[in-house]
């Protein structure tokens, strides 16, 4: 058997956190760059594990009452003419559409042509276009609530590109609602915030922190923007989706008005919420580790690999058979709502070579099955969070299959906790704040969120550019206590959570 | 209870097809225009369906042994010069990114800005760019065969868009298989031009001919394309779905090369298949009526609907009750693989207007229940495809709901089938193909699938093109008897099947 290097993954984490990354998307073969500038290719594990959050949020998605449907991919540049604080925020690095056809150039190759009257952006986000099909849609007060989400891809022209955590092109929903009152379009706003700190904890195993975004921070033309804040093993912090009340804004600037129940016409309220491709970059850092990819198990492509472990051909008929019908038995049962999820490596390569394969890729559970465990009716069953393997009982396997799973969904859940518990600090005073995000390598992974009372947003960007630090929320919850700001001492009612950031 | 039109959609069918078509999507709330040219919103009912194809498209997809990834969305134009066939059929009129920012003008509006070096197309279909990948991942025989599907939004500038049938952008799979040899790659190609027509026949419950393409009529770069023909309800032709045999034409544009076993390099043997939102478009105008949509039970969003019927809040807490309870007792039977979809519709509109809002929407069953069908323990069926609505009690309803469907979604298979068969000739002279394929009014509709022996496609070509009647496939089935051309005479192997065509 190949003997294995002391870890998969180099550098590792401590070493250098950033090339780690890559090269755990790399081992776990979840995407590559492509050729197109800033886009990737999301490779079929990926893909996967993006089909597993995709089917999980929509089912939540679907039973808050939500529909889905599709809306163009182009946007007239006019709309975005329309919104001017929304384009400054968002529309200016964009695909613009000028040509609607090729031509043969006299080179030999090929050159735009049938210039477009109006040039067409590649949505960034649909909020001008889905505003603009509402408006129609929307008369009386009996058409409202609309209750749509949209699965599509976007782009948005970024210069510095990092697989699933910032690309050209992504995959994404936007819901996008329209409501009579303002309460009810608050009240979805924070619905739909609570859906997804509910994924991401109990599907991601990843903890996260409920709040409003600072006036600075928020998406252009809302009223207020809601984000779950996850805390990554470099410390850092990711915003894994945000909920946007948009108050009025949009529908004064696209006409949603509709005819309310006393006869007057009124602004509708609307609001839009997304997750995107990034939760694959967030899950990656929450969890993987010097081995490569880990993966909490309810969203695991395959839970469960089993490699059938023979000499010869007179052993693999009798191996594979059991293998099979472990399979069988496996899939026959329940984890989080599903059938189990079992996939058979029979690829002849070398043992250690295959063991390492779904190491990397982050398979929770791992059963070699050769002819002596056959004997026992037993398997030899490795565990994605633990170094050693264990025998284990046929009967007993099965039995504890889901109980195992969900043990391992909690444990993620659980050391992500720990971490963030670990590197969070009330903060008083600017030289613990300066102490707390300041390293003497700045590559060495340090600093954390930093809970802190703070006056006023604009008083602090001195200091937060110098360290390089941002506002990530107000959070919502254990925030009823006034203070005093850590840089200036004045009065503050709240506090909020600074941290670098992706 | 208002009184109902005799039909719901005008014009009906005979009248004027073509408007009947926009009409019942217009009524069935599946789609509409947007106010992008040529691009349309899929409004919640119509995405429903799609969702419903996907999901079992998908299955079948990942029982055949392929695995879903993700391409981007741009091909560089250099990509396309690279292959002249197949941009000179596909990628000439298309959607071109010249610009990657938008700067506000002198007058007050925005204006392209940032010029790319390289134009990007949005992709038409995405063979260049996925074989540039493609060309990267193959080495060895021991990567072969690559079996991947992608599920993504397409864009070709038609100039004449029709919803559904023909639009700017659509949503499709397109699946890319490469193989180490041309015998492999054929049964590729076969094998999900087989499913194609499995999902077709099983799920849409729409008849379909499975054959080869005339070399004009082929995918352009493709050796072989082979496509399922069904026969709408105007008798015109509408290709479902095409499976493309590549041969080494794009895998010796793009480089996919391998090592052999006998260490020889060669290039590989590659496939693509699609279906898109087009069956949307098919699926209507399979089945719908003069009242409406028509929905297969297997793809139905809602297969039974529930109307609660009762004078004042004293009987309506006692119908909603009864109700709940059947919709309970009917969701947990299965239907195809999956509970019954049961849909309560309580809103507060008049009874008539109520019914016909389904029956318009196609769902496959409704059922009226009030205070004397309680007393009666029973509910008010009526049936998309019959007028009559009957009583029925509520236990033998449960027992039988799963073949009520089966038998209505194979119903209307046997209607479609019939309505083929009643319209399809074998034909052996010109004047006979004049007489099938002319009427007095143009309008009016005539002609259906002739089956004729012909020796050219070059020779038939004036006569096909005066009738606008195109060769939609040369059939697999059937087909083994040789004859003489229809037009003139000649010796011909194979008969094919002309029609007037979508």
């Amino acid at each position: 058997m190949a003997k294995a290097p002391k870890n998969a993954i180099s550098p590792s984490r401590a070493e250098d956190y950033p090339e780690w990354y890559q090269q755990v998307i790399r081992a776990s073969d979840l995407a590559e760059n492509s050729p197109v500038r800033g886009c990737m290719v999301i490779k079929p594990w990926g893909y996967r594990l993006w089909e597993n959050m995709q089917r999980a949020l929509d089912d939540m998605f679907k039973a808050t009452g939500h529909q889905n449907a599709y809306f163009p991919l182009f946007i007239p540049m006019s709309f975005l003419e329309k919104e001017a604080e929304h384009v400054e925020g968002f529309a200016k690095e964009c695909a613009v559409v000028t040509h609607h056809r090729l031509e043969p150039d006299p080179d030999g190759g090929l050159r735009p042509a049938g210039k477009l009257e109006e040039p067409l952006i590649v949505r960034p986000t649909s909020e001008t276009i889905i505003g603009a099909t509402y408006a129609k849609w929307v008369q009386s007060h009996r058409d409202l609530p609309i209750l749509i989400n949209q699965w599509a891809n976007v782009v948005r022209w970024e210069m510095r590109t990092r697989m699933f955590l910032r690309t050209a092109e992504f995959l994404w929903q936007e819901g996008h609602t329209v409501h009579a009152t303002s309460e009810e379009a608050i009240a979805e706003t924070e619905q739909m915030i609570d859906v997804y700190a509910d994924f991401a904890e109990n599907w991601m195993a990843m903890p996260v922190i409920i709040g409003s975004k600072t006036a600075d921070e928020r998406f252009p033309g809302a009223v207020e923007t809601l984000s779950i804040e996850a805390m990554m093993q470099d410390r850092k912090a990711l915003q894994a989706g945000t909920s946007h009340f948009l108050g009025q804004n949009f529908s004064k600037a696209q006409e949603i008005v509709f005819q309310a129940e006393n006869g007057e016409r009124e602004y509708a309220w609307t609001t839009s919420w997304g997750v995107s491709t990034r939760l694959v970059g967030a899950l990656i850092m929450s969890h993987s580790d010097d081995d490569g990819l880990v993966v909490p198990p309810r969203l695991a492509p395959s839970q469960v690999v089993i490699l059938p472990i023979y000499r010869d051909e007179s052993q693999r008929a009798a191996v594979l058979q059991y293998v099979e019908r472990i399979k069988d038995e496996l899939t026959a049962q329940q984890y989080a709502g599903s059938a189990v999820r079992v996939e058979v490596d029979d690829r002849d390569i070398r043992g250690g070579e295959k063991k390492w394969h779904h190491v990397k890729r982050g398979v929770p559970i791992r059963l070699e099955i050769g002819p002596k465990d056959i004997e026992k009716d037993a398997v030899f069953l490795g565990r994605r969070d633990q170094a050693k393997s264990v025998s284990m009982g046929r009967a007993e396997l099965i039995a504890e299959i889901s109980s195992l799973l969900e043990e391992m969904q909690q444990g993620l859940f659980d050391k992500a906790r720990k971490l963030r518990d670990d590197h969070s600090r009330v903060i008083t005073t600017e030289s613990d704040f300066r102490d707390f995000f300041t390293s003497a390598d700045p590559q060495d992974i340090h600093g954390g969120f930093a809970h802190c009372h703070f006056a006023s947003e604009e008083e602090l960007q001195p200091l937060l550019k110098e360290l390089k630090v941002t506002i990530r929320c107000i959070p919502r919850e254990d925030n009823d206590e006034a203070g005093v700001c850590f840089l200036t001492g004045k009065p503050a009612a709240k506090k909020a959570i600074f941290a670098k950031a992706y």
